[in-house]
């Protein structure tokens, strides 16, 4: 089972646009000292779309380069298209990952679950490889192609060694409860901070988060301590948590957490996007970081 | 100015979902044959999503290697990402293509025209050719993100000798008129076979429809005629069109389309596509072909 506390790791690119691999290998790094069980990179909030398909196997190759081992890395390794989705999942399984992130083709609306069955199929046979294990990624919100839990379901019988989990994202407690119930032994990974302690309370897995990148420290606080530790103590870190994702919402999420892991990490290259997403205005940045102050600057 | 009716021509693979180059480039070989001015491969008809950026490069050779010149390709050569959508644009441009047609980056939605701008700005600056013509696309009922016309106007006033139209595609006249109005000397082509004559009649650009994979005589004369001609005969152009296109809603618009294609041109390859999409039933095949002969085959 794929279960714990992992970082929706950002992506650095520098002001001409290029990736940064050495600061993002440090930032994986860190954030594994600081509490996460792995990295769930170039996900959503690690703009994976953004890049090319030899920049993210790059990210990935970065990333296990500055000894950060495979399998705990969770890379998304989706596209639109089979081909070059097999090309990168192909890749990551080849680097000895813990599993794959998979979005579902997301430029088609209205799509069958025929459909995303046979994409995910189509993938999953075309890598033949029995080490991978894939998570399914459930971003409706983003995507606007949900995963119903019937596919779920046809995929888990057609599959039952490889797809190992989902990345629920859509921010429901109820739609993760009913996936537990449904399915035993199916990793049910939040994507939102504020529902990692009533995700575990319900059964689930853990979570893929954004916040983690600024606060790793009290996530993985509350995974080792839900269950035996100081119940106060355990609310005290999931309200933390919420301070700081409330933070991130400021403004345009990406770039505010990239702006907050900047001053976390003391790196100006952080605040940079890929279009279409565009930096904060410095005032913006300005009260961010002010904000950080008073919130503590991510000290534990 | 491009002007005059493309075909926003299907792409066929076969039930081992390899690309058929040959099969494409004899049926982009026929739609000029049958009255195109041209072929606007890879849209959203043409699944270009579904395809790796190899298989774009080879699908856009292909056709060229048949005899349709460069001048009379329209590529859809966008991706979510600036880098992979500059090889794609710099590949066709290098191709001698008329124009590309650049879907905006569509995973995140909500992005701002800011976002918006950087996206088109980069992909622009980073082709660097002055020889790249820039058809906007506008399909916000896939892509969930709109081009808003302040938009276009900034991308006019920064790149004027560039950015030469837009295929609107969310079927609201009354848009396309406001552009027309607003930008003179901008190409608007309607993605929509039933407002072809209207777009003409009020100073449009000309079309790029799914339609003409199967009726590209009546579009043409459409096209042909509309101000100097006949006035019944056009309009009964436009309601063969019509009654097409109507055919081709009958199911899931692009499995229909290929369908039709199939019967069209006596090659069963038509009927596969890539997931996420999926074939029609035996019984809504044979459904649309018996509709189709009621129509009268496709013959002029």
């Amino acid at each position: 089972m794929i279960q714990g506390v992992f970082s929706a790791a950002t992506t650095p690119v520098g002001t001409d646009g290029q990736v940064r691999l050495e600061l993002f290998a440090e930032h994986c790094r860190a954030l594994l000292d600081e509490g996460c069980h792995g990295i769930a990179l170039l996900g959503t909030t690690g703009e994976a779309n953004s890049y090319s398909v030899s920049e993210r196997k790059a990210l990935l190759e970065a990333a296990k380069g500055f000894g950060v081992a495979g399998n705990q890395l969770l890379p998304g390794t989706s596209t639109c298209n089979v081909p070059e989705t097999i090309e990168l999942t192909s890749h990551a399984v080849d680097n000895g990952v813990l599993g794959c992130v998979l979005l579902p083709p997301f430029y088609y609306k209205g799509v069958s679950d025929d459909g995303l069955f046979r994409f995910y199929s189509d993938v999953i046979k075309g890598v033949a490889d029995s080490r991978l294990k894939v998570v399914l990624y459930h971003i409706p919100q983003v995507t606007q192609v949900p995963l119903s839990h019937d596919l779920i379901d046809r995929l888990l019988n057609a599959f039952p060694d490889t797809v190992v989990g989902i990345k629920d994202s859509a921010g429901d407690i109820e739609n993760m409860k009913a996936m537990i119930q449904r399915f035993p032994g199916f990793s049910v990974l939040a994507g939102a901070d504020p529902l990692l302690l009533p995700l575990l309370q319900a059964g689930g897995a853990g979570c893929i988060t954004a916040t983690s990148n600024l606060r790793a420290d009290s996530l993985r606080q509350i995974w080792d301590h839900w269950q035996s530790g100081d119940a106060e103590v355990v609310a005290k870190a999931q309200e933390r948590i919420n301070d700081w994702r409330t933070l991130t919402n400021a403004y345009v999420q990406l770039p505010t957490v990239k702006t907050m892991v900047a001053r976390r990490r003391g790196n100006n290259d952080w605040l940079n996007l890929r279009a279409p997403l565009v930096p904060l205005s410095d005032a913006e940045r300005g009260n961010v970081w002010a904000q950080m102050t008073q919130l503590g600057e991510g000290q534990a």
